[in-house]
């Protein structure tokens, strides 16, 4: 059950499509309730808010906690475009999500599969489910197509 | 140089004990400049704004970029009374902070020498100074004191 329309991948791809048109690194997160509904949305804002830790996951977990007036989301899944870093999957820990779904595996960035892979550690208070790589070439292809023409533009500036 | 007064250790345990007396897991954290003068304060905001993810460091880290009008905290200490969790070790990785000085270890819940292990990934962008057990006793007693506390509170309850 890793179809785009099962987890909503497609609204997430949206979501990053939106950054991206924004000049942020795209990257689009939803918070899903237990039947599936989606509660919480967003996108990355590191440009726009001049804050670094304003990762899409972040601020969809936040709405998401504050839309239900908790701070435990039991039941909920985290989709996201782009395999969590270790700061999102942390708090996605904090968080108590039941679920993580992301799209493209980020060998560079990622926290889950790669690098300080949060949840393989005794110390983890929590294991949500993974599930990984879903819709996996349509999230890689927009973040390959944005880092591409920054590079064109970049160059461009330098030339 | 890992005296209290050197890394303002003092005024981040005064923001801790001011955390405990209002509900919240004491832990205080700054931000000190180059020339370490305190330009972001914060203590654990978790139970009041009802978000998990409002952790001392965090907050100081937000603060601090909005202070300076910048996303990387170059030059900068980020002062904490507990071991950071991986959530808060990645976010000042994405801060940029120079260095992390922290009190307490933290074996259960810390991501800088326990678990997650945050730097010692060679994915890891950014490898601050990492200095720990600065007034280690204080911030470690202050922290049971709470917990047993807490504890004797909720067993008052269940008799």
């Amino acid at each position: 059950m890793t179809n785009i329309s099962f987890w909503r991948m497609d609204k997430a791809l949206a979501l990053a499509k939106h950054a991206a048109i924004k000049g942020e690194v795209p990257v689009g997160a939803l918070i899903l309730s237990k039947n599936r509904q989606i509660i919480a949305q967003a996108e990355n804002q590191m440009v726009r808010s001049c804050n670094p830790a304003a990762h899409a996951e972040i601020l969809a977990l936040q709405k998401a906690g504050q839309y239900l007036g908790q701070t435990r989301l039991v039941g909920c899944t985290l989709v996201v475009t782009l395999e969590p870093c270790p700061m999102c999957a942390a708090a996605a820990m904090h968080y108590r999500v039941d679920r993580i779904v992301f799209g493209a595996y980020d060998p560079k960035g990622g926290g889950i599969e790669h690098g300080a892979r949060i949840f393989s550690h005794r110390q983890s208070l929590h294991h949500p489910e993974i599930i990984g790589g879903v819709q996996e070439q349509c999230c890689q292809r927009m973040l390959k197509t944005f880092f591409l023409a920054l590079r064109k533009q970049h160059s461009k500036f330098l030339t």
